[in-house]
């Protein structure tokens, strides 16, 4: 009977393994997605991700869907036709918003890593995207500094945080971050399928000075923020039907991590990373990303030990120790092994078991000649 | 503790009660979005809406979102920039492609009901729309021979059918639909947050030989094709995550609808309809919709009784019966009551249910005196 999906270490760039909290939460008997107890719910969800953003940006919600509709949110509802985007592009991610932003007919102007003064001043565009946890390079990117360029050139900053909340510090306000999101299925250890996310004044202001429509209804703003409470009207109005359960699991995560607190999960990602590097050191294997501070402690990118087909140790690692790990994603394909240890999965138990798979795959598995 | 949701009726247009099987299957530990495992339930999926759609459409995926996603993803990826839609609007569905195809910067004609072979001649459009199950208004509209019409204006037929499917009869390949979608939380009784949709030969062949690409990476049925195994390729790419959980709800709920059977299915909707419109007519309650042929079997539109505060009646019933009924939608708010009892909940205990709390609330709720 193929409903029955194996028990399964998730230990790849997510999802991560659902803790039994957050899957009661979400096997529940729903309610209706216009009740009063839906609206405390979703106020909750809101308290939560202002915490997890440290943020207290009134236009905090949760998208119905995964990272990628609140990428496509943020970009469809601050940029209209004829406007600039610039993407710095570490990963997949920023090919993916480039994308985005191309077939919405945009000058995209792609670059390398951070937007230089010259940059933001020679495209004058109106969005500057960056992704902060870069899980197809194991890349966690500074921030710092970045808000005040985009400030002096009337440029929102749009951070992608999927891979990187509650994994890494962040902080939104003082980082002046103007639009930030995230997932659901990363270090908050909810099933995939709704993504937080947050837009601050400046952000809103350009969003609802709009003078043509978002091409998307469905993704439109003005309809999301009356449907979270955030648009100080009194009524909120039927737009779509929320996925009720998956605001149950998303409430019940952000739970988690408030009780823990943000700093003791920053901390045990970090410890747990570092005693996991260490690790795969001891192993003989080499870290893709040299550089400690610029190591995403969420996931781990270790280069492709030579001589090994990476699949092979992949299906081996699946298939004996029941354990995910994946390869590559976008531009790392065939670079490198990710290894995630995210929120409920992050300890060193967990860490020592993906130890013990990759050591027993490097034994088992053939090695070429060449 | 507000994450403590009371039981309730689901007893208004949707989300439905959900049963414990279906709950119970979204509870469970997850899998990997790319998991061989979670292909053979997405193609377990594919096969249970093939059935429930009645086709043989290799195209046939669930979106990960609600029904409106699966509205968008059709528009979108069927459309071109300076084509022409025409819709019909007979509710708020209507209205709703109508503002998509609007934003798309489309010619947009909308009209009554059916479409003529005056309206299609003349506007050229390369898109029909037709809502079957209104829930709305709680009408179901008749589909046989509108699809030969669009057939021979070389005008692509689609049908929403978020709160017909399971209902009422729907034969996707024989009424020759070219795309068909529902909703995961009306008659399936899933939670919400996923969206059968299907495509016919015909409809792929406009949407794949496309000049420009879909506004929308996200619902970009390029990507949504392969990810679905639906591509004839045999690599499966990463596009976005799948809400995992609400796969295994659906699989659930396409199971438990492939078990009972469509006929009966349909069978057990009409004749509760039946003694529930009877039921209400004995109460005094005259229905919206007065020929019996057009009336949605999931969901009853009943006109607001004369006297009565239609708020009132509703947040007594809430209070009193902890049911769920709602008032109008779009055009026909302030105009009507709705019940709706579908899949897991539509049995006549349950209608027996609902006129008791009416009657209860007819009583007991104050009649104005003008």
């Amino acid at each position: 009977h193929s409903s029955l999906a194996p028990l399964r270490y998730l230990f790849g760039p997510g999802p991560s393994n659902v803790p039994p909290r957050v899957l009661a939460a979400g096997g529940r008997p729903i309610i209706g997605h216009l009740h009063p107890e839906m609206y405390e719910i979703m106020n909750d969800i809101k308290k939560g991700i202002q915490y997890a953003f440290q943020t207290k940006n009134n236009m905090t919600i949760a998208m119905s869907g995964s990272g990628h509709t609140a990428m496509e949110c943020a970009v469809f509802n601050t940029v209209e036709p004829g406007e600039s985007v610039v993407v710095a592009v570490n990963g997949i991610w920023g090919e993916r918003v480039a994308e985005i932003a191309e077939r919405m007919g945009k000058t995209d102007n792609r670059m390398g890593l951070c937007p230089s003064v010259q940059t933001l001043a020679k495209h004058k565009p109106v969005l500057f995207f960056l992704t902060h946890g870069e899980s197809s390079a194991g890349l966690v990117h500074p921030v710092d500094g970045i808000g005040d360029i985009c400030l002096r050139h009337n440029c929102l900053f749009l951070v992608d945080s999927v891979a990187s909340l509650g994994g890494a510090p962040l902080f939104m306000d003082e980082q002046k971050i103007d639009i930030l999101y995230t997932g659901s299925q990363k270090a908050l250890n909810a099933p995939p399928g709704t993504a937080p996310i947050s837009f601050n004044e400046r952000a809103c202001k350009k969003m609802f000075n709009r003078k043509t429509k978002p091409v998307s209804y469905l993704l439109d703003m003005t309809h999301l923020s009356n449907y979270w409470g955030c648009d100080g009207k009194t009524a909120r109005i039927y737009h779509h039907t929320g996925p009720v359960s998956g605001f149950f699991s998303l409430r019940e995560s952000l739970s988690i991590l408030a009780e823990k607190g943000l700093e003791n999960s920053w901390r045990q990602h970090k410890e747990v990373a570092e005693y996991l590097w260490k690790g795969l050191e001891d192993l003989g294997l080499k870290l893709f990303i040299k550089d400690k501070d610029l190591r995403l402690p969420c996931v781990t990118t270790i280069s492709i030990p030579q001589g090994y087909n990476w699949r092979e140790l992949l299906t081996y690692i699946m298939k004996h120790h029941q354990m995910e790990m994946t390869g590559g994603l976008g531009p790392s394909v065939g670079m490198v092994l990710r290894v995630g240890l995210m929120g409920y999965n992050c300890n060193k138990a967990n860490a020592d078991l993906a130890l013990a798979a990759l050591a027993d795959a490097l034994k088992v598995c053939p090695k070429s000649k060449a």
